[in-house]
């Protein structure tokens, strides 16, 4: 493509032409939404029509001379590729760092100059650090304008999809309890009001679900409660009559989208409003006026909805074993079709997508995929983050290895797994990072620890077979997933970043464990099973040292052992490889039958 | 004794009237001293005085009415006993928590009342905390008197050893050099001075020692230090002529020990003076003008300190023989002792101490202990800073465990060993639970990791074999050491408390790993061993995934194999016991002879 009539430097031009007569010097257009959301309506993919990086987190920065994306390293070699020929330079950050942009902008707008971001997608968290240094280094910060919008003609409107009702038996808590566990919860911090902005915040208390946001099965919309009543601020036409009946009846009246910041600016005077500052925009919280008394704190719900009850956890074990059975199909199919001397079709990592989601599709349940399949075959497995398009894949042909991490919505639960798989081949060298990956996961799903450990000592247990060879990944090793809902949740995570006390782990919590390993432009490996969080049993742990809790294997899916380099492993690992394997066969046995089956029982035995 | 004429009361008594006096409400008694000191000299033992409590940590406040000493988990027991008779409340606090006695002073001070604090003994950081929740509690806040000074008849003095040089081949870098060093790291602060309170500090940077404080080779002064020219401010008649013209030598001149702050006030206008908020005294820090720029940052010296050269560390090895050969002197003759049925003495928790104290007395280079030796036979060895006194001992009879942490000075660097010895039968319980600890000390000396991984990282590695089975220990993992300086010396540790980069591992730090096991009223287990952090060997570990460190074992005395339940330890454990006690032979054989290398030969045998 010329580079001269290259869309992005089109669009980004555009921009500048907006900040002149603006009269700003810099835009800074973050990831994010109204509702602070991880995954972002197209409305609000301002970032990736601007600068053409797809990936799904990043940071851009527009001047009136330069422009710049800051991402981590998971992105680094797809971003590079998607800003090439453009002049937006790619700034490499470390993985959960947050303020490389801010020191940049410093560096790169002149004091007396002035820097515009939409205050309705500036999480007011983060805005406090950003507003001190641009103060500190002398440029005005304008949250009132929205630059994108005289720059974007053809910028996409609100989703409009229905919102409809997640039911018993897979909601397993009624609606008013719901809603007085976290009246309950914000009356505990002398709160009168409690304003939710996060979608799946919304859609938990509610036990409303909706399509708004590819993956994740939510809605856009903000909830005001109070002690008696409730008001969901959400588009006109997208709650059907008789649900909206079914939300009065509780006590929710509904109330047009765009009011939630008129009915924060109404709040009474004396009254106290629970807002969480990670979860609520700036935009949003500057409506709330001086009369009221503001209380920051986590959202309740943000709490209430990691920890699953036992009945959910139940469905969340049929979810996976349906999940599990999909997974048998496809792998039976795949490993047969690369095997089939007369096949005319190559397979392709666009293939291997479609064929899998076509199997997850038959299970009971099944409402869509939790994320975009990551299907990489050597090289393109090497990109943490990678996604096949058309114009740009693998045919799975030679000798190596293929990642496949992908995941599902089901009414009872949202699945996330990853496996490796070998193809022809497979090298010592790739035996050897395969099976200490595994160690990985295995060491951190053995474990047992005190509960209210933090984050940082659950990594490195994961993370010590590697470092003793002299390997690490940039990524965290776990992220905490919804119930039916977005697979990204917190607050629980498992990762390096020094934690607060909210983000340790609880019983209940789901939490994925993925261990990695990557080797740029040859191979990557990463193995990742869900695990519920259980009290350990007494008495084979007594409570003499306080309270221990362990993790329940939830993902019910082969690890392939064929990629396995024996000497590596100790007697214990493989004691416990083989009976996860027992509980695969045993699980998913009575799900599958024909090929499927066979591949099951291949596929599960001891080694 | 009668509790009405028991001392404490009646000092209790005199400090209220010196309240009363002095028209406060409160006074604050930390344990510090002007050089914020782990170890304090008697003046300033003031908590130990007026409570009784001889725990080298905890935090007393007496008020008209009521008394209360805060102390962690460590000291419980301990703080029970030294407390009973007096009216002083235990308060029992997390370990590493600082807040709690904030929090007791805002509920039982009233508003409008007053508290002091000796301002000269407050560290300045930790003294914002403190400020910051008395004005908001509308409780005065006093750092101007002493209160002690006026109901402690007989205090005393400041210590008047002598200071003397810490010489070559054991001290490895010249004076000039090392203030070049200090100088090069302020500058590039952008400061112009930089005043050092802390005592081993003002020692390494000088190549100075004393023995002002038991236990650590350190003398009181404070140093200030500008770009030509430093100033030791010390008690008159402590450095003797000829030492006193070597400083004047090298560009430093002696002042009285008080005219530090005098010093502080004097500094010029336009000077940037850096200092360590958590290394100098609120009381210091108050004499320095307005019109001094004041740059916070940890003092250069401590991180210069921690990271022993090449030369240090082979003084160290050598140290580390002397000691083990010392070891095995005094278990030899210990366990012929125990065994001999014509024995008469008993042999008591004081004869260990003497009998090993003398052992390592014998060695070259041996300066002192480094810290009181713990030997706690049983339900003793249950409590983590035990010390047996004339009055209060166990004898050596039965059976259980037997816990020795010890330690000496040598000019050639510093040690720290606990070792745990069966005394008679021991129990499957007692074997099982030494082992546990055990697979946490090997667990963590053999790891490796990326540099710069945070201290909780490192001390989920050694609890994890622990947590499998429930169980874990109160206190942290590992303590930085000094080189012929304090025995506990920072800035890194191995602990579960969220720290700062400051505190990351790096090459030439030692420190310590003991993990351990308390059963209260049963036994007590810990097995330590000094490591040293060097960079992980290449080709072995490649420098694809940055720079990864290990630790050298430091420490060379046999870990005894007659506690350990082999069941427990897998092969590749085994191994590395093994390893390690072929080392301990090897490098103490040429030590010891007669009973000694019989006991060495005998008890570094493979299992």
């Amino acid at each position: 493509m010329d580079q001269r009539t290259s869309p992005i430097r089109l669009r980004v031009q555009r921009v500048r032409d907006a900040l002149a007569r603006l009269g700003l010097d810099a835009v800074l257009v973050p990831s994010a939404d109204p509702h602070l959301s991880e995954y972002l309506p197209e409305r609000w993919q301002g970032r990736e029509w601007l600068s053409g990086f797809t990936g799904s987190m990043g940071t851009l920065v527009v001047t009136t001379e330069r422009a710049a994306l800051f991402a981590d390293s998971r992105y680094w070699v797809q971003a590079e590729a998607e800003l090439a020929g453009t002049d937006i330079e790619l700034v490499r950050i470390p993985t959960g760092a947050a303020s490389h942009h801010i020191d940049w902008i410093v560096a790169n707008v002149p004091r007396g100059g002035a820097l515009a971001v939409d205050g309705h997608v500036l999480g007011l968290a983060a805005s406090h650090a950003l507003r001190d240094a641009l103060a500190h280094a002398g440029i005005a910060f304008r949250t009132d304008v929205d630059v994108l919008d005289s720059a974007w003609p053809d910028r996409p409107g609100l989703p409009d999809a229905p919102v409809y009702e997640h039911q018993p038996p897979f909601a397993t808590q009624a609606r008013a309890a719901r809603l007085q566990q976290v009246r309950d919860a914000f009356a505990a911090h002398g709160a009168t009001h409690h304003f939710v902005s996060t979608v799946d915040d919304v859609a938990w208390i509610l036990n409303l679900r909706g399509a708004d946001v590819d993956y994740n099965p939510v809605f856009l919309a903000h909830l005001l409660i109070d002690q008696n009543a409730a008001t969901l601020f959400v588009a006109e036409g997208k709650v059907p009559a008789a649900l909206a009946d079914a939300l009065r009846a509780d006590g929710v009246a509904l109330g047009p989208y765009a009011e939630a910041g008129p009915a924060l600016a109404a709040l009474p005077a004396g009254a106290a409003l629970l807002v969480d500052p990670r979860r609520v925009t700036l935009g949003l919280r500057e409506h709330v006026g001086a009369a009221v008394r503001v209380v920051e704190a986590i959202n309740p719900s943000t709490l209430l909805k990691s920890r699953k009850s036992a009945a959910e956890a139940a469905h969340v074990r049929h979810a996976m074993a349906e999940d599990g059975a999909a997974m048998c199909e496809f792998y039976a199919w795949f490993e047969q079709a690369l095997a089939d001397p007369a096949r005319k079709e190559p397979i392709t990592e666009i293939t291997i997508d479609e064929r899998l989601t076509a199997a997850r599709a038959r299970r009971p349940g099944f409402v869509g995929l939790s994320f975009p399949t990551i299907a990489g075959f050597n090289a393109n497995g090497a990109m943490p983050h990678y996604r096949a398009t058309a114009a740009s894949h693998a045919t799975l042909e030679g000798h190596g290895l293929l990642l496949i991490d992908s995941g599902a919505q089901y009414l009872g639960g949202t699945t996330d797994i990853t496996r490796v798989w070998p193809i022809g081949t497979v090298t010592a060298d790739q035996r050897r990072d395969y099976t200490l990956v595994l160690k990985g996961t295995m060491a951190l799903s053995r474990t047992r620890f005190p509960r209210g450990t933090l984050s940082p000592m659950l990594d490195a247990i994961a993370r010590a077979p590697l470092w003793v060879h002299g390997l690490d990944y940039g990524h965290g090793t776990g992220h905490g997933v919804g119930y039916f809902l977005n697979v990204h949740e917190g607050p629980q995570s498992i990762s390096k970043a020094v934690p607060d006390a909210n983000m340790a782990m609880q019983p209940g919590m789901i939490t994925s464990i993925e261990p990695g390993l990557y080797r740029p432009g040859q191979w990557g490996i990463r193995i990742e099973n869900l695990v519920l969080n259980v009290p350990c049993p007494t008495p084979e742990v007594s409570s003499e040292f306080g309270e221990f809790l362990e993790f329940e294997t939830l993902t019910l899916c082969p690890i392939d052992t064929r990629c396995i380099e024996p000497s590596l492993l100790r007697p214990d690992e493989v004691a416990w490889l083989n009976g996860y394997h027992a509980t695969v066969r045993e699980r998913l046995s009575p799900l599958v039958s024909g090929d499927a089956l066979a591949w099951l029982l291949q596929r599960t035995e001891a080694i």
